[in-house]
């Protein structure tokens, strides 16, 4: 597989179909599932390991996870709240699992229903659960902090606290901290100094990527000042599916073809194929038929200008 | 008037207009303007001087002009294609006019009628016309530079062809030479290249602001990449109207309040009230009713969250 300077790590089939208004079927999980990795896709997070009475779209976990697994070279990613749920994704096989926390008490509160402390000592548990795993075995354990730049509850929300949560994180066992504009409430500025207090913090190799949502309209912005600061990894979600259902007034994730387009025009390698991959939209379009699909790339069309396209024309 | 970090030009009174689909009533133009003065905008572009016959929603240009030089401190910007354009607009009392010419030989035919080096002869004679006034009344003439990032009908324009035509305009006189993403192909990589590029040809002095559009979604974040070389003027357009109708595909310029919300959270000021702009959307609902409004600050609602309405708070 060739070189990337970016991995641009879909979660639209996590983040996306736990936010969307009906459920998708197995069936074109898998298709879409296929259909990125066909793009060039790299990393996916395929689904949340939650009880299916709380999240009936996410009741196939287990079988997406196995499916998602056959694909060689694939990174499965996977949610998880609590130990139970990493106990079950680690049983399914997935490859990195990431587990939220939320830098504003409140918030953590109602998607978690514990305090932030009871989060860190579940996450040491679920770490203590990897390490009894054989080597080859173990997936990587991500704390995914969220309301990171502010909470609809709670409003913004200390860089002290982000700090000291990633530490503690760390201290806790996971393998990296990646840390999430929940709310998209996050500005490029803002971006680049919480990024840089965190780094300076736990350092380089702990540091995982950005999890960013477009509410606002900065999330390309944000995205860009993230790279700025040597974030390497980015969260997106393809034609922008996707948000918090515990941030009231938060919408959209960032579009993946909108992202990739954007690193791509600036130079900027992700191995994947621009038009492979607005082509998975038609999977959310057959098995979402009432969602909306989002972003600009798609409905311009890549052949009506810019860089990519003739790099894609000359591979 | 207080210190700002970042001049945020309004353009959507001639680019916004010259584009909708139906023509904006002289009233709902001064309406929009004394609106915009009030939120706090320092410069709009209220017009451009065309014959009416072409475009029948400028035909009020001198009357606009001349209402927007009621309001002491406002930069009264208009557009001229021309010669006779020019003439007018300094009649009617514009402080700066802004000469389109486009970096793509094909898009210049298309849009002026005439070839690149005919143009840059044109703005020689409009800048030997501003030489002729008395000091005080001289307008500042740019040389508005289009499909700076790549052209609709020729494809990508070489950065030595934007470099060599600045100068050039240079030469003829203006006083600075703005850069337009007419059809929105440009990146932040190359909006970082070009401009660097052009200021070591011209120097700081003459390096006038971006005109950017959001055709693919990289609207604020070639914003954000002027900034980081040091642009401090951007144009934008109130709810994103406007575009221009010889580029095919183009459509959109950056939204105003989304750029304002994003400058105030980076803590830049912008001098402009964001909830006064927000409310300046009513006029084009009424005036314009027809007219799809974009942006995404105005539909989430800047009380939902943000630093910037915590500092409208505190003004």
């Amino acid at each position: 597989m060739s070189q990337i300077d970016v991995l641009v790590s879909e979660v639209g089939p996590r983040d996306g179909l736990q936010m969307a208004s009906a459920v998708m079927p197995t069936e074109f999980k898998k298709r879409w599932i296929a259909a990125a990795v066909e793009a060039g896709l790299r990393e996916i997070e395929v689904c949340s390991f939650v009880p299916p009475k709380i999240v009936p779209a996410m009741a196939d976990a287990a079988e997406v996870t196995a499916y998602a697994c056959s694909f060689p070279g694939l990174t499965v990613a996977v949610l998880a709240p609590n130990l139970r749920g990493a106990e079950n994704a680690m049983k399914a096989g997935a490859h990195k699992i990431t587990v939220p926390i939320s830098a504003s008490e409140a918030h953590n509160k109602a998607n978690v229903n514990r305090t932030r402390e009871e989060s860190v000592a579940d996450i040491a548990r679920i770490c203590e659960l990897r390490d009894s795993l054989p080597k080859a075995e173990r997936p990587v354990i991500e704390g995914g902090l969220s309301t990171v730049w502010g909470c609809t509850i709670s409003g913004l929300v200390p860089q002290d606290d982000v700090v000291r949560l990633s530490a503690a994180l760390v201290e806790a066992g996971v393998d990296e901290v990646g840390l999430a504009d929940t709310t998209g409430m996050a500005d490029p500025a803002s971006i680049k100094s919480v990024f840089k207090a965190v780094r300076a913090e736990i350092g380089e190799e702990k540091l995982g990527g950005a999890h960013l949502h477009n509410t606002r309209g900065l999330g390309l912005a944000n995205a860009l000042a993230a790279l700025e600061v040597g974030i390497t990894t980015l969260d997106s979600s393809l034609a922008g599916l996707g948000g918090c259902p515990f941030a009231p007034g938060a919408s959209g994730n960032i579009v993946t073809e909108d992202l990739v387009y954007m690193l791509e025009e600036m130079g900027l390698k992700t191995g994947i194929d621009l038009k492979k991959l607005i082509a998975c939209r038609e999977v959310l379009r057959e098995g979402l038929p009432e969602e909306p699909l989002y972003g600009f790339i798609a409905e311009v069309g890549p052949e009506k200008g810019g860089k990519s396209v003739e790099k894609i024309a000359a591979a």
